[in-house]
């Protein structure tokens, strides 16, 4: 299953189930390719239940997934355009910091025996075709990190989830991600928190896969600026895979249903490139993961 | 204005103004000196809104002095056993790492330039007489950190409190924070939010008071461990004073009502005295500040 947010005409947003996932593929990889990712239109059944306004409202149903799977009474074409953050509103981001072994030498680091965390607010989230803005104060060092993001799915407590069965089990599906960074703000104290939380500039979606529909040991993870590749990396490199990454959290806080971690980022980004390649005014950050669609963000600096 | 969110006997959450705020404070120090907080009685007007059901509801109604001001219809006697964290889910917890010289000297670093910051998730929060129950696998360097906490009372837009006055004029009030701390999850990465966030472990309120009946420029901070004095600051002291802390944090982010800022801890932590001295099974944590009022967390190693 392929869940998704969209911004309904009333203003407000809904949780839909996309209709033909392998057409949805498709129809954004195209308008992906052509340089116009928002302009890909999806088949969707909007997802009808009191109080539930977005994937992450369903996530916190224990029935969701009968909630999801129908009868749909209603089919509507959504426009990428209006997609907003898949989960809008994550009661923790956890983001992962140095989980690739090319990403964690390129930054000068040696290999971890733990995972470095970091939070992400929920106000840094922004749809995965939305505009970033950024003020011009700034901008001296934008960057991209794609990523893949693990969605949980259900109350985990604390030491919940011991093995790899009980954590994957914790999982709901998985997203793309772009842990859209300022560097200099980023390393202007030991802690990473003020680099990492621009308002609405990481893009996160385009939908959630589940995880029946979707192998996190074999994923490629593709980032481009304007087209031109700049990071490829396989999900098997991970240092901790998504399975890992719950059991390690949980075993120090809780997770709820529509918690989010964003896995880490592979090497390619802009500040570790020689010399360096900070993203400027109009430039578009694209995020593709093979199986589960892709994002792309312009910047606007302001 | 005192204003608190306590637990009604439906098991759900609702604000509420105090009373009679000297009667109230008195009542609150001695309990707290006789060593039983949570045995404090307040007089409480419950605050009835549609949709409101603590302090952090009531922040995002723009209306929110006039639905407190009142005519009150209702008083009830509230237990401060019966507090909540006296905002239970801020959008965001910013909390400030190095903030008092003392504790900046303690802790082996230079006096900053900016100010350090990380995050909590709301998870981490817990009311100001809850106990604290901790595994006894990550119970080996456990420690406080009383601190002055600020609560925003408006949108503030990324650049939105320039100066001194918008920025003082964006909080809605103060409040008692312990940044509870798990020093050697802390250290195990470069990123402190592995040791800062353990469930339900940071006392928070007992209540928020608001701008116009607090002075965060002349305060006194004590913490004690069962009693002992471990701790004591004048909130004079910071480094980065409160509204300091706002124009900073708004030159790279936006906040919200309800988000809240804790101003980061002075020196006298368990950590940083010869030899160590590590909260264990059966300590209770008190943190008071002149005007604010007091919490008190007692922990259990399980």
């Amino acid at each position: 299953m392929r869940l998704l947010t969209f911004r309904a005409p009333d203003g407000r947003t809904l949780p839909g189930l996309i209709a033909d996932p392998e057409a949805a593929e498709t129809a954004l990889t195209e308008a992906l390719r052509a340089g116009d990712g928002p302009s890909a239109v999806l088949r969707v059944h909007p997802i009808s239940a009191t109080g539930v306004r977005n994937v992450g409202d369903l996530l916190q149903r224990e029935n969701w997934r009968d909630l999801v799977s129908g009868p749909h009474v209603d089919t509507v074409d959504i426009s990428a355009r209006d997609l907003a953050p898949v989960i809008p509103r994550p009661g923790k981001i956890l983001c992962t910091g140095l989980n690739y072994a090319d990403h964690i030498t390129e930054m000068g680091h040696e290999l971890p025996d733990v995972p470095t965390l970091f939070a992400k607010f929920p106000d840094a989230l922004t749809g995965p075709f939305d505009g970033v803005e950024v003020p011009a104060d700034n901008s001296g060092a934008l960057d991209f990190e794609g990523e893949l993001a693990v969605v949980i799915g259900r109350d985990v407590p604390l030491g919940g989830a011991p093995d790899e069965v009980s954590a994957t089990e914790a999982i709901a599906g998985y997203a793309v991600f772009d842990d859209f960074t300022m560097r200099d703000l980023q390393y202007r104290t030991a802690q990473w928190l003020q680099g990492k939380n621009l308002c609405s500039a990481s893009g996160f979606g385009p939908w959630m896969t589940t995880g029946d529909a979707f192998d996190p040991g074999s994923a490629t993870l593709v980032t481009r600026v304007n087209g031109v590749e700049k990071q490829r990396a396989d999900t098997r490199e991970l240092v901790f895979n998504p399975a890992a990454l719950v059991r390690f959290i949980t075993s120090f806080i809780n997770l709820r249903p529509g918690d989010v971690i964003a896995t880490g980022t592979s090497g390619g980004v802009g500040w570790a490139r020689s010399p360096r390649e900070m993203l400027t005014d109009g430039d578009t950050v694209t995020v593709e993961i093979t199986g589960l669609g892709g994002i792309s963000n312009r910047i606007t600096v302001r």
